[in-house]
C-alpha cells in the first residue's frame, strides 16, 4: 500500500500549504481520497497517473475537503478520458458537480458515476475481489464518513520446495492456494498446511478526516494498520476542538492507542501553528507508532 | 492602473501554468477579474490585499474563469471579512455558489451580492464618481461577457503659477477644478483654460476573453488605452478557433487595430504550443503594439 499525501492541512488552501487530499494506491487501485482545491495541480506536481484514478471519495461538503473536484471532473473531460469515474460522497455532491457541467454545457463523455451516502451506520460502498472500501460514520458540523480500505485476504502460497517432487497438476495448484487438503491419486491425503504458507495478512488503512473525537470509530478501526486520523488541535486548544467538532493530537492518539492500530498518521493540522512538532510530542504521551503528515509526502507500507 | 495577471492558460491547470485571473488595480478599486482554480493561492503568491476586492467579475461559466471562486468566498469567510463583496457574472453563478454555503452549512457573514448578468448588449455594471464598468458581450459557446473598465475624466488641474497672484478661495479654486471661467470680485472675467490645465485622459481597459473574432467590439473598444484579447490559437488552427469559438493572435490584432488601441495584450493560450513567440509574432504582422501575457507578469500604466 502506497499512500501520497497531496494536501494535509486544514481550511484554506495557502502559499505553501495544500488543503486534504490522498492518494491511495492499494492493489491495482489507485483511490483518490478527498479532493481540495487545486488538487489537479498536487497531482501533476507529483506525476500521478490521472488516468489510473477511477474511484474518488469525499468526506464531506467542506469546502476544503471538495472544492478541487469539479475541476478534475472537467479537466479529464479536456483530456479525453473515456473511462468511468465514480465518485462516492455525501448527498449534495451530485447536484453541485451536475449544476456546473449544466451551466457549462459541458458534460463530460466519459461515464460520471455518483454514489451518494446518507446513512449513519458503516457501509460497503466499493468491493471487488481483492479490496473492500467501507465508510466510517464521523462526528462533525456536517455529515462525514472517513474511509476504511481493506484488503481480502489473499490465496495461500504455495511451499515450492514441498510439492517438487509432487508433480502437482493445475488444478492441484487451485486447490493449494484455496486451503484445501491435497488428494493424490493413491488417495493419500497431506494436509494443506505442510504444502501451502499462510498468504500475506490483508492491509488495511483508514482514513478519518474531519471528526470530534469520536469513540464509537475504535470498534471499526480494530486491527488497522495505519491510520490517518484528523488533529486539528493541540490540547491547548481542546474546547475550540469540542465547538469546532474536531479532534486534538492527543485525543487522536487515544483512539489509535484504544484500536490497537499499527501506525497513527496526524494530519489536518490548524494554520495556527507554525510548527508540527508539538503534534507529534502530545500524541505520543499517549502512543509511540505516530508519524506526521506532510504535504508531497509519501508512504510506503506491506 | 496596475494589472497583475495571475493565470493567462487556456482550460486546465498545470503544474506551471494557471487558467484565468487578473487583478485590476485602478483608481482606489483593485478589482477582479475571472478566477480560476487556485486563484486564492496566486493572490497569496502575489501578496496582494485580500480584503482590498469587494468586486468580483467572472466572464463566463467555463471553470477555467471561475472554478477558483467559491474557495476564495469561503476562505474570506474563515478569514473574518466582514465587508460586502461584490459578484458579477453570468445567471447561475449565485445558485452555484449558495448551494455550496448551504450544503457546508457554511453562509458567510459578510455581506454576498450577486449581480447577475442576461443582457445581449453592453451595460453598466459598477459607476462611482472616478470609475465604470461596463460588460462587452463576447460571442463564445456559452454566454460571456468582457468587461470595460473606465476612468472618468478627473477635474481641470490648476495652474499654480497662473493663479500665484490672484489669492483665490477655497470656492473659486473648486470652480476652476470644475471648468467654469474665473469671475473676480472686480467683475473681471478670466478664461478657465488660462488659470487650469487639462486633467489626465482618462484611462480605458478591456478584458476579452472568451471569444470567437467579433467585430461588433470595434467600435465598444474605440479608444481604449490596454486591451487584453485572448488568443487561444495561432492562424494554423484557425479553424479549430472558429469551431470552439475562440481567437487566433491574427484576429486579436486585427481588432486591436480596427479599434485603434494603445496596446494588445495576449493570452489565454491553448497548451498545445510550447513556445509563445509565434503569437507575438504572427499577431504583430497585424498591429505593432503587441505584448505577451505571463502568468505572474505585472505591467504598469498611466
Amino acid at each position: 500500500m502506497e499512500l501520497t499525501i497531496l494536501g494535509c492541512h486544514s481550511a484554506t488552501p495557502r502559499t505553501n500549504t495544500h488543503t486534504t487530499s490522498q492518494l491511495v494506491k492499494m492493489q491495482q487501485h489507485q483511490f483518490l481520497v478527498d479532493c481540495g482545491e487545486a488538487t489537479q495541480i498536487r497531482l501533476r506536481q507529483h506525476k500521478a497517473k490521472l488516468f489510473s484514478i477511477n474511484h474518488i471519495f469525499i468526506s464531506h461538503l467542506h469546502g476544503d475537503h471538495f472544492y478541487g473536484l469539479i475541476g478534475l471532473v472537467s479537466s479529464y473531460r479536456l483530456m479525453g478520458r473515456t473511462t468511468d469515474l465514480h465518485i462516492y460522497g455525501p448527498k449534495g455532491i451530485k447536484e453541485i458537480i451536475l449544476l456546473q457541467l449544466k451551466l457549462a454545457n459541458s458534460w463530460t463523455d466519459y461515464g460520471l458515476y455518483f454514489h451518494e451516502l446518507e446513512l449513519k451506520e458503516s457501509v460497503c460502498v466499493f468491493e471487488d475481489e481483492k479490496i473492500k472500501v467501507s465508510t466510517l460514520p464521523l462526528d462533525h458540523r456536517v455529515y462525514t464518513n472517513g474511509f476504511l480500505f481493506e484488503e481480502k485476504l489473499g490465496l495461500r502460497k504455495i511451499n515450492r520446495e514441498a510439492v517438487a517432487a509432487l508433480d502437482l497438476s493445475p488444478a492441484a495448484f487451485k486447490t493449494l492456494q484455496q486451503g484445501k487438503d491435497l488428494q493424490l491419486p493413491s488417495g493419500k491425503q497431506i494436509a494443506n498446511s505442510s504444502l501451502t504458507f499462510d498468504p500475506a495478512p490483508p492491509f488495511k488503512y483508514a482514513f478519518c478526516s474531519d471528526t470530534a473525537y469520536h469513540e464509537p470509530l475504535v470498534e471499526l478501526l480494530q486491527g488497522v494498520d495505519v491510520l490517518y486520523h484528523e488533529a486539528t488541535f493541540l490540547e491547548q486548544h481542546r474546547d475550540l476542538a469540542a465547538k469546532t467538532k474536531h479532534t486534538t493530537a492527543l485525543q487522536a492518539a487515544k483512539i489509535a492507542k484504544a484500536a490497537q492500530v499499527g501506525t497513527l498518521i496526524l494530519g489536518h493540522y490548524s494554520t495556527r501553528y507554525k510548527e508540527k512538532q508539538a503534534f507529534l510530542d502530545e500524541a505520543q504521551t499517549e502512543f509511540p507508532n505516530v508519524v506526521l503528515a506532510e504535504d508531497g509526502k509519501h508512504f510506503s507500507y506491506g
